[in-house]
Protein backbone atom coordinates (compact mmCIF):
# COMPACT_ATOMS: atom_id res chain seq x y z
CA UNK A 1 0.00 0.00 0.00
CA UNK A 2 1.44 3.65 -1.08
CA UNK A 3 1.82 5.57 1.87
CA UNK A 4 -0.20 8.51 0.93
CA UNK A 5 -2.88 5.95 0.66
CA UNK A 6 -2.16 4.50 4.45
CA UNK A 7 -2.23 8.30 5.39
CA UNK A 8 -5.53 9.12 4.04
CA UNK A 9 -6.71 5.76 5.46
CA UNK A 10 -5.86 7.18 9.16
CA UNK A 11 -7.02 10.43 8.76
CA UNK A 12 -10.36 9.17 8.17
CA UNK A 13 -10.41 6.81 10.72
CA UNK A 14 -9.37 9.58 13.30
CA UNK A 15 -12.32 11.83 11.33
CA UNK A 16 -14.75 9.19 12.49
CA UNK A 17 -13.39 8.37 15.87
CA UNK A 18 -13.78 12.18 16.46
CA UNK A 19 -17.29 11.88 14.54
CA UNK A 20 -18.19 9.25 17.31
CA UNK A 21 -16.91 11.09 20.74
CA UNK A 22 -18.68 14.18 19.40
CA UNK A 23 -22.37 12.25 18.98
CA UNK A 24 -22.00 10.85 21.71
CA UNK A 25 -21.18 13.43 24.45
CA UNK A 26 -23.58 15.22 22.88
CA UNK A 27 -26.37 12.35 22.93
CA UNK A 28 -25.26 11.68 26.96
CA UNK A 29 -25.42 15.65 27.87
CA UNK A 30 -29.65 15.43 26.13
CA UNK A 31 -30.86 12.16 27.17
CA UNK A 32 -28.60 10.83 30.21
CA UNK A 33 -25.57 8.72 29.86
CA UNK A 34 -27.94 5.41 30.71
CA UNK A 35 -29.75 5.39 28.09
CA UNK A 36 -27.95 6.36 25.00
CA UNK A 37 -27.64 3.10 23.17
CA UNK A 38 -24.44 2.00 20.69
CA UNK A 39 -27.45 2.26 17.83
CA UNK A 40 -28.49 5.50 18.32
CA UNK A 41 -24.44 6.52 18.30
CA UNK A 42 -23.61 4.97 15.10
CA UNK A 43 -27.03 6.22 13.43
CA UNK A 44 -26.55 9.68 14.27
CA UNK A 45 -22.88 9.20 13.54
CA UNK A 46 -23.78 7.92 10.12
CA UNK A 47 -21.67 4.94 10.40
CA UNK A 48 -23.29 1.29 10.78
CA UNK A 49 -23.85 -0.49 13.75
CA UNK A 50 -20.63 -2.86 12.90
CA UNK A 51 -18.25 0.15 12.20
CA UNK A 52 -19.11 1.54 15.76
CA UNK A 53 -18.32 -1.61 17.32
CA UNK A 54 -14.44 -1.93 15.06
CA UNK A 55 -14.14 1.32 17.70
CA UNK A 56 -15.93 1.14 20.90
CA UNK A 57 -17.27 -1.57 23.22
CA UNK A 58 -19.79 0.18 24.58
CA UNK A 59 -20.91 3.76 25.60
CA UNK A 60 -19.04 4.62 28.45
CA UNK A 61 -15.40 3.78 26.87
CA UNK A 62 -16.92 6.51 24.10
CA UNK A 63 -17.83 8.84 26.90
CA UNK A 64 -14.67 8.64 28.53
CA UNK A 65 -12.60 9.04 25.50
CA UNK A 66 -14.71 12.10 25.00
CA UNK A 67 -13.46 13.39 28.25
CA UNK A 68 -10.10 12.90 28.06
CA UNK A 69 -9.58 14.44 24.55
CA UNK A 70 -11.58 17.57 26.34
CA UNK A 71 -8.84 17.69 29.01
CA UNK A 72 -5.96 17.43 26.42
CA UNK A 73 -7.33 20.14 24.30
CA UNK A 74 -7.93 21.97 26.97
CA UNK A 75 -4.04 20.95 28.78
CA UNK A 76 -2.39 22.12 25.02
CA UNK A 77 -4.73 25.89 25.53
CA UNK A 78 -2.85 26.34 28.71
CA UNK A 79 0.50 25.33 27.16
CA UNK A 80 -0.08 28.03 24.26
CA UNK A 81 -1.16 30.54 26.27
CA UNK A 82 1.72 29.81 28.34
CA UNK A 83 4.07 29.81 25.52
CA UNK A 84 2.48 33.12 24.15
CA UNK A 85 3.15 35.41 27.17
CA UNK A 86 6.50 37.35 27.91
CA UNK A 87 8.07 37.32 31.98
CA UNK A 88 6.85 35.68 34.32
CA UNK A 89 3.82 37.17 36.10
CA UNK A 90 2.54 37.65 32.48
CA UNK A 91 2.64 33.71 31.76
CA UNK A 92 0.63 32.58 35.08
CA UNK A 93 -1.89 35.69 34.55
CA UNK A 94 -2.47 33.89 30.44
CA UNK A 95 -2.76 30.36 31.92
CA UNK A 96 -5.32 32.00 34.45
CA UNK A 97 -7.64 33.80 32.32
CA UNK A 98 -7.38 30.99 29.97
CA UNK A 99 -8.37 28.00 32.59
CA UNK A 100 -10.94 30.12 33.91
CA UNK A 101 -12.30 30.64 30.05
CA UNK A 102 -12.46 26.86 29.87
CA UNK A 103 -14.62 26.59 33.17
CA UNK A 104 -16.75 29.30 31.84
CA UNK A 105 -17.57 27.58 28.78
CA UNK A 106 -17.60 24.04 29.85
CA UNK A 107 -20.38 24.56 32.57
CA UNK A 108 -22.24 26.70 30.29
CA UNK A 109 -22.25 24.12 27.82
CA UNK A 110 -24.07 21.73 30.15
CA UNK A 111 -26.12 24.10 31.76
CA UNK A 112 -29.14 23.80 29.47
CA UNK A 113 -29.14 20.30 29.14
CA UNK A 114 -30.95 18.07 31.42
CA UNK A 115 -28.29 15.65 32.16
CA UNK A 116 -25.30 17.45 31.87
CA UNK A 117 -24.34 17.47 35.32
CA UNK A 118 -25.00 13.49 35.69
CA UNK A 119 -22.37 13.39 32.73
CA UNK A 120 -20.14 15.90 34.87
CA UNK A 121 -20.09 13.38 37.91
CA UNK A 122 -19.63 10.30 35.60
CA UNK A 123 -16.43 11.10 33.68
CA UNK A 124 -14.91 12.91 37.01
CA UNK A 125 -14.99 9.58 38.54
CA UNK A 126 -12.83 8.03 36.26
CA UNK A 127 -8.81 8.19 37.71
CA UNK A 128 -7.69 8.76 34.38
CA UNK A 129 -8.99 12.03 34.36
CA UNK A 130 -8.30 12.78 37.84
CA UNK A 131 -4.73 12.23 36.51
CA UNK A 132 -5.41 14.56 33.68
CA UNK A 133 -6.43 17.70 35.76
CA UNK A 134 -3.40 17.05 38.58
CA UNK A 135 -1.52 17.91 34.99
CA UNK A 136 -3.10 21.15 34.97
CA UNK A 137 -2.81 21.82 38.61
CA UNK A 138 1.38 20.75 38.22
CA UNK A 139 1.59 23.26 34.79
CA UNK A 140 0.16 26.17 37.00
CA UNK A 141 2.78 25.17 40.32
CA UNK A 142 5.69 25.64 37.63
CA UNK A 143 4.65 28.82 36.86
CA UNK A 144 4.21 30.02 40.75
CA UNK A 145 7.87 28.42 41.39
CA UNK A 146 9.37 30.77 38.78
CA UNK A 147 7.20 33.59 39.66
CA UNK A 148 8.37 33.38 43.28
CA UNK A 149 11.41 32.96 42.49
CA UNK A 150 11.41 36.08 40.66
CA UNK A 151 9.58 37.84 43.79
CA UNK A 152 6.62 38.31 41.69
CA UNK A 153 4.78 35.87 43.76
CA UNK A 154 4.72 35.02 47.88
CA UNK A 155 6.91 32.32 48.64
CA UNK A 156 6.20 32.51 52.32
CA UNK A 157 2.98 29.42 51.08
CA UNK A 158 3.96 26.23 49.64
CA UNK A 159 3.53 26.14 45.16
CA UNK A 160 1.55 23.50 45.52
CA UNK A 161 -0.84 24.40 47.67
CA UNK A 162 -0.93 28.08 45.95
CA UNK A 163 -1.86 25.92 42.58
CA UNK A 164 -4.59 24.45 44.47
CA UNK A 165 -6.41 27.79 45.66
CA UNK A 166 -6.01 28.86 41.76
CA UNK A 167 -7.40 25.94 40.63
CA UNK A 168 -10.19 26.02 43.31
CA UNK A 169 -10.72 29.58 42.96
CA UNK A 170 -11.18 28.99 39.57
CA UNK A 171 -14.08 27.05 39.53
CA UNK A 172 -16.15 29.96 40.21
CA UNK A 173 -15.48 31.22 36.54
CA UNK A 174 -18.27 28.28 36.09
CA UNK A 175 -20.84 30.67 37.17
CA UNK A 176 -19.57 33.99 35.64
CA UNK A 177 -21.10 35.56 32.66
CA UNK A 178 -18.40 37.50 30.49
CA UNK A 179 -14.49 36.65 30.07
CA UNK A 180 -14.10 40.32 31.88
CA UNK A 181 -15.77 38.83 34.84
CA UNK A 182 -13.18 36.49 34.65
CA UNK A 183 -10.22 38.91 34.29
CA UNK A 184 -11.53 40.17 37.25
CA UNK A 185 -11.36 36.72 38.96
CA UNK A 186 -7.66 36.69 37.88
CA UNK A 187 -6.95 39.95 39.36
CA UNK A 188 -8.23 38.90 42.76
CA UNK A 189 -6.61 35.43 42.81
CA UNK A 190 -3.42 37.25 41.78
CA UNK A 191 -3.95 39.65 44.73
CA UNK A 192 -3.99 36.72 46.91
CA UNK A 193 -0.31 35.50 45.40
CA UNK A 194 1.44 38.48 45.90
CA UNK A 195 4.20 38.74 48.25
CA UNK A 196 3.20 39.93 51.80
CA UNK A 197 4.76 43.60 52.31
CA UNK A 198 7.56 43.98 54.42
CA UNK A 199 8.48 40.22 53.92
CA UNK A 200 11.13 41.30 51.60
CA UNK A 201 14.07 39.75 53.75
CA UNK A 202 12.29 36.63 53.17
CA UNK A 203 12.06 37.31 49.64
CA UNK A 204 15.64 37.80 49.06
CA UNK A 205 16.93 34.84 51.30
CA UNK B 1 -51.44 10.82 76.28
CA UNK B 2 -49.07 13.32 79.04
CA UNK B 3 -46.66 15.42 77.55
CA UNK B 4 -43.92 13.83 79.10
CA UNK B 5 -44.72 10.55 77.27
CA UNK B 6 -45.04 12.12 73.59
CA UNK B 7 -41.95 14.06 73.81
CA UNK B 8 -40.16 10.83 75.03
CA UNK B 9 -41.21 8.84 72.02
CA UNK B 10 -40.45 12.15 69.81
CA UNK B 11 -37.14 11.94 71.08
CA UNK B 12 -36.66 8.63 70.27
CA UNK B 13 -37.72 8.54 66.86
CA UNK B 14 -35.56 11.40 66.19
CA UNK B 15 -32.61 8.86 67.37
CA UNK B 16 -33.58 6.44 65.01
CA UNK B 17 -34.14 8.25 62.58
CA UNK B 18 -30.69 9.81 62.93
CA UNK B 19 -28.87 6.30 63.68
CA UNK B 20 -30.42 5.07 60.18
CA UNK B 21 -28.85 7.95 58.18
CA UNK B 22 -25.40 7.40 60.34
CA UNK B 23 -25.37 3.47 59.07
CA UNK B 24 -27.09 3.79 55.15
CA UNK B 25 -23.93 6.24 54.85
CA UNK B 26 -20.84 4.05 56.00
CA UNK B 27 -22.83 1.44 54.39
CA UNK B 28 -23.34 3.26 50.91
CA UNK B 29 -18.98 4.60 51.42
CA UNK B 30 -18.75 1.34 52.03
CA UNK B 31 -19.78 -1.03 49.61
CA UNK B 32 -21.45 1.42 46.77
CA UNK B 33 -24.37 3.39 47.26
CA UNK B 34 -26.02 1.11 44.39
CA UNK B 35 -25.24 -1.98 46.35
CA UNK B 36 -26.56 -1.23 49.74
CA UNK B 37 -30.04 -2.56 50.43
CA UNK B 38 -32.65 -1.65 53.02
CA UNK B 39 -32.14 -5.27 55.15
CA UNK B 40 -28.32 -4.53 55.67
CA UNK B 41 -29.41 -0.79 56.65
CA UNK B 42 -32.09 -2.08 59.14
CA UNK B 43 -30.09 -5.08 60.22
CA UNK B 44 -26.73 -2.81 60.83
CA UNK B 45 -29.39 -0.29 62.72
CA UNK B 46 -30.52 -2.76 64.72
CA UNK B 47 -33.78 -2.14 63.90
CA UNK B 48 -36.98 -4.72 62.07
CA UNK B 49 -37.14 -4.31 58.21
CA UNK B 50 -40.92 -2.75 58.84
CA UNK B 51 -39.62 -0.58 61.35
CA UNK B 52 -37.14 0.59 58.86
CA UNK B 53 -40.21 1.63 56.00
CA UNK B 54 -42.08 3.44 58.45
CA UNK B 55 -39.23 5.86 58.41
CA UNK B 56 -38.02 5.66 54.56
CA UNK B 57 -39.23 4.40 51.91
CA UNK B 58 -36.14 3.48 49.88
CA UNK B 59 -31.77 3.67 49.83
CA UNK B 60 -31.23 6.76 48.20
CA UNK B 61 -34.02 8.99 49.85
CA UNK B 62 -32.14 7.64 53.20
CA UNK B 63 -28.97 9.02 51.65
CA UNK B 64 -30.12 12.11 50.34
CA UNK B 65 -31.56 12.67 54.24
CA UNK B 66 -28.20 12.10 55.23
CA UNK B 67 -26.41 14.73 53.14
CA UNK B 68 -28.84 17.48 54.14
CA UNK B 69 -28.24 16.55 57.73
CA UNK B 70 -24.89 17.37 56.77
CA UNK B 71 -25.15 20.49 55.14
CA UNK B 72 -27.37 21.77 58.25
CA UNK B 73 -24.81 21.19 60.49
CA UNK B 74 -22.17 22.97 58.62
CA UNK B 75 -24.33 26.08 57.80
CA UNK B 76 -24.78 26.12 61.94
CA UNK B 77 -21.62 25.90 62.73
CA UNK B 78 -20.86 28.58 59.93
CA UNK B 79 -23.19 30.75 61.94
CA UNK B 80 -21.82 29.85 65.44
CA UNK B 81 -18.04 30.99 64.04
CA UNK B 82 -19.45 34.11 62.84
CA UNK B 83 -21.59 34.79 66.07
CA UNK B 84 -18.63 34.35 68.04
CA UNK B 85 -16.39 36.28 66.59
CA UNK B 86 -15.53 40.48 66.81
CA UNK B 87 -15.33 42.74 64.49
CA UNK B 88 -15.99 42.61 60.60
CA UNK B 89 -12.89 40.77 59.13
CA UNK B 90 -12.79 38.42 61.94
CA UNK B 91 -16.06 37.53 61.27
CA UNK B 92 -15.36 36.79 57.75
CA UNK B 93 -11.55 35.03 58.83
CA UNK B 94 -13.60 32.73 61.23
CA UNK B 95 -16.14 31.44 58.85
CA UNK B 96 -13.80 30.88 55.93
CA UNK B 97 -11.67 28.93 58.63
CA UNK B 98 -14.86 26.85 59.69
CA UNK B 99 -15.57 26.49 55.92
CA UNK B 100 -11.94 25.13 54.94
CA UNK B 101 -11.73 22.95 58.10
CA UNK B 102 -15.56 20.90 56.88
CA UNK B 103 -14.32 20.22 53.62
CA UNK B 104 -10.93 19.51 54.50
CA UNK B 105 -12.69 16.51 56.86
CA UNK B 106 -15.28 16.05 54.73
CA UNK B 107 -13.05 14.78 51.51
CA UNK B 108 -10.84 13.30 54.25
CA UNK B 109 -13.53 11.16 55.60
CA UNK B 110 -14.41 10.02 51.87
CA UNK B 111 -10.75 9.62 50.66
CA UNK B 112 -9.65 6.02 52.49
CA UNK B 113 -13.42 4.50 51.14
CA UNK B 114 -13.53 2.85 48.30
CA UNK B 115 -16.96 4.22 47.17
CA UNK B 116 -16.81 7.43 48.71
CA UNK B 117 -16.42 9.60 45.19
CA UNK B 118 -19.60 7.93 43.64
CA UNK B 119 -22.03 8.54 47.06
CA UNK B 120 -20.30 12.28 47.01
CA UNK B 121 -21.07 12.19 43.15
CA UNK B 122 -24.59 11.26 43.65
CA UNK B 123 -25.83 13.69 46.47
CA UNK B 124 -23.99 16.80 44.44
CA UNK B 125 -26.74 15.86 41.58
CA UNK B 126 -29.78 16.67 44.43
CA UNK B 127 -31.13 20.18 43.38
CA UNK B 128 -31.87 20.92 47.26
CA UNK B 129 -28.24 20.16 48.13
CA UNK B 130 -27.28 22.38 45.91
CA UNK B 131 -29.91 24.95 47.34
CA UNK B 132 -28.46 24.74 51.01
CA UNK B 133 -25.06 25.18 49.38
CA UNK B 134 -26.00 28.72 48.13
CA UNK B 135 -27.02 29.66 51.86
CA UNK B 136 -23.05 29.02 52.14
CA UNK B 137 -22.29 31.63 49.59
CA UNK B 138 -25.26 33.71 50.80
CA UNK B 139 -23.56 33.95 54.76
CA UNK B 140 -20.27 34.58 53.05
CA UNK B 141 -21.83 37.18 50.90
CA UNK B 142 -23.33 38.91 53.38
CA UNK B 143 -19.55 39.12 55.69
CA UNK B 144 -17.95 40.11 52.43
CA UNK B 145 -20.58 43.43 52.01
CA UNK B 146 -20.20 44.02 55.48
CA UNK B 147 -16.37 43.95 55.74
CA UNK B 148 -16.52 45.81 52.47
CA UNK B 149 -18.84 48.87 53.78
CA UNK B 150 -16.25 48.77 56.65
CA UNK B 151 -13.17 49.24 54.37
CA UNK B 152 -11.76 46.14 55.06
CA UNK B 153 -12.56 44.49 51.78
CA UNK B 154 -12.12 45.62 48.73
CA UNK B 155 -15.29 46.91 47.14
CA UNK B 156 -14.39 46.96 42.86
CA UNK B 157 -15.48 43.53 42.73
CA UNK B 158 -19.08 42.42 43.37
CA UNK B 159 -19.30 40.29 46.61
CA UNK B 160 -21.50 37.55 45.06
CA UNK B 161 -18.27 37.06 42.77
CA UNK B 162 -16.03 37.50 45.99
CA UNK B 163 -18.04 35.05 47.66
CA UNK B 164 -17.69 32.30 44.97
CA UNK B 165 -14.19 32.96 44.90
CA UNK B 166 -13.79 31.96 48.64
CA UNK B 167 -16.16 28.96 48.07
CA UNK B 168 -14.29 27.61 45.36
CA UNK B 169 -10.76 28.69 47.09
CA UNK B 170 -11.28 26.67 50.20
CA UNK B 171 -12.50 23.40 47.61
CA UNK B 172 -8.67 23.90 47.96
CA UNK B 173 -8.47 22.51 51.79
CA UNK B 174 -9.89 18.59 50.78
CA UNK B 175 -6.01 18.65 49.83
CA UNK B 176 -4.60 19.87 53.10
CA UNK B 177 -3.68 18.19 56.10
CA UNK B 178 -3.46 20.28 58.66
CA UNK B 179 -5.65 23.20 60.10
CA UNK B 180 -2.59 25.17 59.91
CA UNK B 181 -2.30 24.71 56.17
CA UNK B 182 -6.63 25.96 56.31
CA UNK B 183 -5.06 29.18 57.95
CA UNK B 184 -2.62 29.46 55.71
CA UNK B 185 -5.19 29.14 52.50
CA UNK B 186 -7.73 31.37 54.48
CA UNK B 187 -4.89 34.11 54.61
CA UNK B 188 -3.89 33.87 50.98
CA UNK B 189 -8.23 33.89 50.01
CA UNK B 190 -8.17 37.25 52.39
CA UNK B 191 -4.97 38.52 50.48
CA UNK B 192 -7.19 38.31 47.65
CA UNK B 193 -9.98 40.42 49.02
CA UNK B 194 -8.13 43.42 50.57
CA UNK B 195 -8.62 47.02 49.02
CA UNK B 196 -6.34 47.49 46.22
CA UNK B 197 -3.81 50.65 47.02
CA UNK B 198 -4.38 53.82 45.70
CA UNK B 199 -8.35 53.38 45.74
CA UNK B 200 -8.92 54.92 48.62
CA UNK B 201 -11.14 57.58 46.92
CA UNK B 202 -13.37 54.89 45.79
CA UNK B 203 -14.00 53.04 49.14
CA UNK B 204 -14.82 56.40 50.91
CA UNK B 205 -17.08 57.04 48.08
Amino acid sequence: MPKLWSETIESHRREVHDAILDTAAALAAEYGLLSVTMSQIAEKTGIGRATLYKYFPDVETIVRAWHQRQVADHLARLVVARDRAVGDENRLVAVLETYGSIQRHRVKAHRHQPHGTELAAFVHRDPQIAQAERKVQQLIRELIDEAAAAGAVRNDVDAGELADYCVGALSAASRLTSQQAVQRLVAVIMSGLRPLEGSDERMSS
